[in-house]
């Protein structure tokens, strides 16, 4: 019996196996803790504007940044976002090119921005973000100006009104496919962080700290 | 002089040596051609919706899909989008936390979409799709069934009011900055692809097909 005759409930379930929602923090929080690749939706005159930026995590909030100099940036503060964070784990190549799909994570937040106004509160949130990337090396830094964290604007929403999705596994197809004589499979993709580069201006006294190669995102 | 003692133009200039705005299709297509995945922001009840998915493009206009089952995907037809293809190409770690950055490229399309309502010409753009990342691979699947076709949503738009941003390069750091003795340069990120992982129930005659391995994105 192929899937494809089986009731939809059925079949619904049959994919499910294979791409499963998720409403739990830890599923939601790891995603976000891998990826700090995001993509921001405002609407701006009544029209979508959809913005990649770096989010990061801090307890039950998520927090994204940027120019303060960006009119879009300001604007957010106080109106709906939705931010969504996405991994690509692999392609997945079924026998019908109706069952070919991807391997995912993927998490979607909705809710209202709240712009970070205290200026210590701002530093304190962009420390984490460094310190989530590359720990031990905000205390090595040159410290923020005031002018710098004045030029910064900190969104931030919380974690609340979210969800994940997830796919893994092999293609799915209909029963009567897998007598058929095709290639079927997964082509996995992973991100993967290459040798680290230093800066020609480095001072040559200068050695690569612990946390530039221990970075791990993905 | 520090750049951040500079006119705010030069400093501006500056930074533009590595992060560039671009209206041109060629770069516009190169980034669309090289990353399938994509963010498509909707309008829903005048609050954003940012849904990751695949994007493939046909000459001047960008093609996505889903499930014809999804109420959303439907009533985008006719309404304001915004299209965004991101890929992360590296962290940038600068003397400052406020020189931070990474190096990507990206595209941004806005405009309306359009639900492709002919069966046979949904059928080709699937079949694009398809190509575009699995070169000669349509013609051996299991053909699609009125059923499948009728159970795809396949919308589209022009490749009109579209931008792409690029960074490239390593840190640019505020001039006196550059005395102080810290690590600054670029930990490089790419997408891998690893070995094509055969389906346990493809048979046992089927070889893998050299468009398996050939997939490249990124």
């Amino acid at each position: 019996m192929s899937s494809e005759q089986l009731p939809v409930t059925d079949r619904t379930r049959l994919r499910r196996l294979h791409a499963r929602g998720a409403h739990d923090r830890a599923t939601i929080d790891a995603i976000l803790d891998a990826m700090p690749l995001c993509h921001v939706g405002y609407v701006r005159d009544g029209k979508p504007v959809v913005t990649p930026t770096l989010q990061w995590r801090e307890g039950d909030r998520v927090y994204w940044h940027g120019s303060s100099a960006s009119r879009a940036l300001r604007a957010a503060d106080g109106t709906d976002v939705c931010l969504t964070v996405s991994i690509l784990d692999g392609l997945v190549l079924a026998r019908s090119a109706f069952h070919h799909s991807v391997n995912y994570r993927s998490v979607m937040i909705f809710g209202r921005a709240t712009a970070v106004d205290d200026p210590a509160e701002k530093v304190a949130r962009m420390r984490t973000f460094v310190e989530g990337l590359y720990l031990g090396r905000w205390d090595g830094l040159r410290p923020l100006t005031d002018q710098e964290v004045k030029a910064t604007t900190v969104l931030s929403m919380p974690i609340d009104e979210a969800s994940a999705k997830i796919r893994t596994g092999g293609p799915v197809d209909d029963d009567a496919d897998y007598a058929l004589p095709i290639w079927a499979g997964v082509v996995p993709v992973t991100l993967i962080l290459g040798a680290p580069e230093a800066d020609p201006r480095n001072l040559s006294e200068v050695a690569e700290p612990p946390h530039v190669s221990s970075v791990e995102i993905g």
